[in-house]
């Protein structure tokens, strides 16, 4: 449990895209869910993202990087457009983020509210649940940027990524994961990896779940390789409560878990850092969308929800949960209703006034 | 065009679990498919697996890789059991075999056919087909085994995984996805990678794809990166024509693919060598299912098409037609029959009946 703070300084880096709309709505819900907690709100806004490259070449300057140091969280909406090479602001912005404030957690749940339309078929959920959360580690695995290329353009060229595992980094996001497992009731952790074929890696990942279960008798563990685990993402999603896995996995999974409750729009996650040395982010799993961008089209349910898991992170429990009891209600509406579909603004309108009452 | 032999030499290796079940109905199935085709089929049978491994010590001697490579082909029903280290037969007879033999196009097409049940809800598929063929790379990338750990078991163990990329195998199997999706009615290859964050890797992928565009003008190509695509498998998999992807991201597609078009009791795959430089390697893509072995109950279909790939890949195109075809007619007769399930014989013997007719 962490207390509230009487002054909650955030840091919003909206972005490109979609990211200013959606960002918008998620900062009138956390306005309505925390009024009346005794806690006031300072929002700061960073210029970051691709129109900031495109303007002066930066991605993240160390000025800013320690401007939001000063924060408690940072709230992020999407970044990037077609225009910037790939790898440039995800190495440079949103990697950089992750590593830099040590968000070893990534944090994705996957839940099936009522009324959401799926893409699986009724058979596969008939009378379970899906709600489940991935604990994807978040600073070492494939996405070091470890590796290079030579002789690059010939026919000679060679190219590597390594990914780095370190008993270090795989052991406090275990404990991270059976913690989360130990205070679900169904306590079920399952390890996702390819130990088989990834056998250094994979036995690390291993023997680590094996010597931290002990601190956690109560935590029944299970081990899928991530093939299999996609097949059961499909075919029987309710088996999963808590997954931990490494980097690139949880890239996987994660978006796969996202497609089967309902789609990226609905798809919210925490950047956790928690040992609290750096602020925490929070952001949709989606993109920039810039086919939509401007156009009041985008969901903005996702950014909605993982302010409900920023106030969460803060210890303003009261006010995520109302967050995601509003989201619930209107997602529970949104199935029946007919007409043209409401903006991006009108959701974040009827969500905040569930809170508002 | 490959001229079909006078004596088709097969390599037999039926393995453990229920290995030796659904190989011997496609074995069956193969020889209703051939006679009178004037090709003799000699099958040489190795007893390489779990079982060997328990009694011997050895995964794959040298004498037998070599006694293999004798061989028109290699017919693989699914090795390992509990009591295999993770890893042991893996590395040193599966993975042994598709790298000593050049294996590098390691082929999988997924196709529902008619009456089989998917756990996609019928609106993913309304009027569309979901038909398409994975073309993974099946000698390089995280397959490779490089890598290590050093301080192994204590705090300060570090594992490393390296994943090595070469112009020289990136482009021949970018090549032969070319000619596979030239001859297909639509034409189109999705590259599925994850270059924004393995850049190095993924640029080399981007870049031969653009370059072995040029040989194929009529081929359009599209791009998505890991996490997106597995989204798109279950939201729109009808989408997909010819995928080309590294191993390991082709090892998670194709399990995920398997499962959407009606479970890896379906799934086919072909270890393939384009060069005909060493025999090819058909196998199911599922594993030995211990708990089931030995009481007829596993689906022998995954294998019987298999064979097909096998006898096609052989120039013996008639009898790979013959063989789909029974399957795709048993399958569409499935659904509606009650009673108790078929046992793996039975399926076997139904297929090879539609054959003989
Ligand atoms: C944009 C990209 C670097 C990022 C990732 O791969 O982690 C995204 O896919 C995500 O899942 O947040
Ligand atoms: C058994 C394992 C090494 C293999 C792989 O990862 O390639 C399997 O999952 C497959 O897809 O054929």
């Amino acid at each position: 449990m962490v207390d509230a703070p009487a002054a909650l300084k955030i840091a919003v880096i909206a972005g490109d895209g979609i990211g200013p709309e959606v960002v918008a709505e998620g900062l009138k819900v956390l306005h309505a869910a925390v009024a009346g907690e005794g806690t006031t709100v300072e929002t700061t806004e960073f210029d970051l993202g691709a129109n900031r490259w495109h303007a002066t070449g930066e991605t993240l300057p160390e000025s800013e990087l320690a401007a939001i140091r000063q924060h408690d969280v940072i709230l992020l909406g999407a970044v990037g457009d077609p225009g910037v090479p790939s790898g440039v602001l995800e190495r440079g912005l949103l990697l950089k983020l992750r590593f830099e404030l040590d968000h070893y957690v990534n944090l994705r749940p996957a839940r099936l509210y009522p009324g959401v339309a799926t893409p699986l078929a009724p058979h596969v959920l008939e009378g379970k649940e899906l709600d489940f959360v991935v604990v994807r580690e978040g600073t070492e695995g494939p996405y070091v940027g470890n590796g290079g290329a030579i002789r690059v353009g010939t026919p000679h060229e060679i190219a590597t990524e390594v990914s780095i595992n370190t008993a270090f980094g795989v052991e406090r996001v275990v404990r991270d994961a059976f913690t989360r497992a130990a205070a679900r009731p169904r306590k079920k952790l399952t390890l996702v990896h390819k130990h088989n074929v990834l056998s250094n890696a994979g036995h690390l990942w291993r023997r680590t779940v094996e010597a931290v279960n002990a601190e956690f008798p109560d935590v029944t563990t299970d081990y899928l390789h991530v093939d299999a685990a996609t097949i059961f993402m499909v075919t029987d999603p309710a088996r999963f409560d808590v997954i931990v896995t490494d980097n690139l996995f949880g890239d996987i999974v994660t978006d796969l878990a996202a497609a089967i409750a309902g789609g990226i729009g609905l798809a919210a996650s925490g950047n956790v850092n928690p040992d609290r040395t750096a602020p925490s982010m929070f952001e949709p799993v989606h993109g920039s969308a810039p086919d939509i961008a401007g156009q009041q089209k985008a969901d903005p349910t996702a950014t909605i929800l993982s302010v409900a898991m920023l106030l969460e992170h803060v210890g303003l429990d009261k006010a995520a949960a109302r967050v995601e009891q509003a989201v619930a209600a209107d997602l529970a509406e949104r199935q029946g209703a007919d007409g043209r579909p409401r903006s991006t603004a009108e959701i974040g309108d009827a969500i905040a006034a569930r809170i508002t009452g």
